[in-house]
C-alpha cells in the first residue's frame, strides 16, 4: 500500500480510542506489568506515545514544511515517559494522549499537504535524509506497533497459566523488541 | 499473574470493543490485506474469532463442567472462517462477534465457578488432559494474540513506506506465526 494521507489519518485518529478500549477500567495489574527487565508496561507505552505527540511527529513535520533546506530533527527521547508519567493514572494519560493527538491531527489536516510536500525532506539525526511521506508512514506504523506491544505484554501475564496451549499461542513466544 | 475469573473477564468483555475501535469504518484495504501467502487479513481474523465463540471456548467449558470424567473436545477448525465469512462485511462480522461473546460471557458468569471447578479437566484432542483454568486462560491470550496480529498485519501494509525507520519499527519484522 502506498502512503496516502486519506488512508493514514483514519488509523492515526482511532489510536486514542483503541488504547481506551484496551486499557480503561482494567484491573491495575494488567496495566502495570511488563515483559521483564528493560521492557515496558502498557502504562509506560501510553506515556511514550504522549511524548511522541509532544516532541516528535508533528514537530518534525512542521520543521520539514517550514524550513528551507533539509532541517535536522532533534533526537527523540525514548525514555522520557518514566519521569513524565510518574504519579499519574492510566486514565489521565489516556486523556492527555487523546487531546494531544486530536490537536496534532487538526494541525496536520490544516496543512493541506500535496504529493509534492510528501517528497520534501529533513535530516534524521541517525538515518540522514528522510521524506515527509516516510515520517508520516512511520507515525502510523509506530501506533500499530505499540498497540501490538500492549496486547502482547498483557498476554504474557498468563504465560504460565495456559499449559500446553502455549504451542499455538505464539504471541507468548515473541520477544520484546518494539 | 495467576488465572482468576475476575481479572480474565474484563479482558474477554472488551475484545469486541477493541476490534470495533480498530476496524470499523476503516478504508477497506486496511481490512482485507494480509501478510502474504497463507496468512490472514483482519477480516479473516474476526471470522476466526466468531468460529471460536460458536464451537470452542464455551462449548469446551460446558463439556468439562457437565460431563463426569474427562470428556474429549471436538477438534477446532482453524479455517472455517474462509467459508463462513464469504460475502459479509466486516461490520456484520463485528456485530456477530459482539453478540456471541456477550452471550458466552453471560453463560460463563452464570456458572458461578469456584477454584475447585478451575481444576476440573477435559481431554484436548492433541494435548491430552487440560484444566478449565488453562482453557479459560488460553481464551484470554488467544484474544490478545489476535489483536496483536491485526495491528501487525495493518502495520505491514506500510512496510515499504517507512524508509529507514524500519530499523526501529520492529513490528515490521515479526513473522506471522500466530
Amino acid at each position: 500500500m502506498k502512503f496516502e494521507l486519506e488512508t493514514a489519518i483514519p488509523i492515526l485518529e482511532r489510536t486514542p480510542t483503541v488504547l481506551r478500549a484496551l486499557l480503561q477500567d482494567l484491573p491495575e495489574k494488567w496495566i502495570r506489568e511488563n515483559e521483564g527487565e528493560d521492557t515496558w508496561s502498557p502504562f509506560d507505552v501510553v506515556g511514550h506515545l504522549i511524548h511522541g505527540e509532544k516532541t516528535d511527529w508533528m514537530i518534525r513535520t512542521a520543521l520539514i514544511l517550514e524550513k528551507g533546506s533539509n532541517p535536522t530533527f532533534e533526537p527523540f527521547d525514548r525514555f522520557a515517559q518514566f519521569e513524565n508519567s510518574k504519579g499519574k493514572t492510566v486514565e489521565s494519560l489516556l486523556d492527555e494522549f487523546e487531546g494531544l493527538r486530536k490537536d496534532n491531527l487538526t494541525e496536520l489536516k490544516s496543512r493541506n499537504l500535496t504529493s509534492v510536500d510528501y517528497g520534501r525532506t529533513g535530516i534524521h539525526p541517525e538515518f540522514g535524509e528522510v521524506t515527509l511521506a516516510q515520517l508520516l508512514s512511520a507515525w502510523v506504523v509506530h501506533d500499530l506497533g505499540h498497540i501490538a506491544q500492549i496486547s502482547r505484554t498483557m498476554a504474557k501475564q498468563y504465560k504460565n497459566e495456559v499449559g500446553p496451549w502455549t504451542k499455538y499461542l505464539t504471541i507468548l513466544n515473541y520477544t520484546p523488541k518494539e
